[in-house]
């Protein structure tokens, strides 16, 4: 799967355009999918609207359509809440409808954040740069902590992972950061900028996942790819990663 | 209360500028306190850094800082999943940080559109036509209800509200938002935005406090009023009126 997926993702992210959208959007499904199935498996019941709705969040916020997105996200909440008002089901709605608001916003949201970033002026060479990055931190946190990893559990929801790989991670994004601006050609400014969201961050959204994972009694990530894709499994870094960018490139110039 | 309250809250969306940006603050910061009283009550315990978050998001977006507003929601997602990550407490985890997350963003986010309304070319005008088609519409429910009631519980979560009342409710909306776009000489289309917005969504969101109430078992709504200060029940028609009146007027012009 990989073999395919990492360049057709390469791919996709060097194209831009609809493209990029598509499959983005075909991403989105698929996770938001896997979401519904895994909070099935564990009687967390939700709405296949939310699907719907994610899609059109992610649309909408790929396309920079703010007051759009605020009324979607309005319509969201009232449609959703709607089922359990219309219906007379009071008991456990708020957990419900705020587990469906929150499947409904972050991984449509999130996502869209890499189409908004392919569309800045260095879009191209950013959203390479930090799938590189990511992929890089991933690999050398991996080794780095099969080789060298002696501190066990110091994060207790990722008990495998050691203090070794985390910062191995964190050093070679930063490395990988540097190769990517001068490769590209890019303001000196993006070294930090791509080392902390995909060095730092991108680990974060792996140990997000994580949690949600160890609260869902999935513990077995292979279970994940197998039964559900794993599509969330994939994009975890990124999903953190590419928010944070856009956040730290608008908050902080360059673009 | 009320005496104090309403002319205060009128006067106050009379002034904008900064007292009403600091008004919203205060009712903000008394709403989502209210509602951690009220989880805790009922075993969901959420984190008070929610109510912080909520504050900078009321900020952020009352000012229009979009970029601003979506790096306070990526940190507000970090810090508050973080504490169940570093804690090692992934149990319930998903819909705690579900509940967390939709606490910080819908209180202070829908608040925050007053504001932006205020903000608008005929801001003044807007809002103060806006509260007074939502009071009006809440007294016309209600003495519609009480006076030709016939067709109780038609929505069971409010079991004491009648049909008749909220067509009346309906009814006096359209005619109040007629004699506000009068009175104010505002564009002709404003009647049925103000009329959807305050008669249709402002008693909608009385059934969403329903919904919440119902689900947290807080059947009295005086009991939320004398213990907790009510603050929400005095709101929560123009929580979801004020950001379905913006994106109408974003996304169907006239400002």
């Amino acid at each position: 799967v990989s073999m395919i997926f990492a360049p057709l993702t390469l791919l996709m992210f060097y194209w831009g355009s609809v493209q990029m959208f598509a499959f983005l959007g075909v991403i989105l499904a698929l996770m938001l999918n896997e979401l519904q199935t895994i909070y099935r498996d564990e009687g967390y019941k939700i709405s296949p609207l939310v699907t719907v709705l994610g899609m059109l969040i992610y649309m909408a916020s790929a396309l920079e359509q703010h007051f759009l997105l605020l009324g979607i996200f309005l319509m969201g909440l009232i449609v959703l809440s709607s089922l359990y008002i219309f219906s007379n089901q009071p008991s456990g709605a708020l957990s419900k409808l705020a587990i469906s608001i929150f499947t409904m916003i972050y991984p449509a949201y999130f996502l869209s954040m890499l189409y908004r970033l392919r569309a800045l002026e260095d879009g191209r060479s950013i959203v390479i740069s930090l799938i590189a990055v990511i992929w890089l931190t991933d690999t050398a946190a991996y080794f780095c902590g099969m080789l060298l990893g002696r501190r066990k559990g110091i994060i207790k929801i990722s008990p495998n992972k050691t203090l070794e790989g985390y910062l191995g991670g964190i050093i070679f994004a930063l490395a990988g950061s540097g190769f990517m601006v001068m490769f590209w050609q890019l303001d000196k400014q993006f070294i930090w900028m791509l080392a902390i969201t995909g060095g730092i961050i991108g680990q974060y959204g792996d140990l997000f996942e994580s949690l949600l994972k160890r609260d869902l009694q999935i513990k077995d990530s292979s279970r994940l790819l197998q039964e559900h894709g794993g599509i969330l499994d994939r994009f975890d870094s990124l999903l953190f990663a590419a928010p944070s960018l856009y956040v730290i490139i608008k908050l902080f110039g360059v673009n």
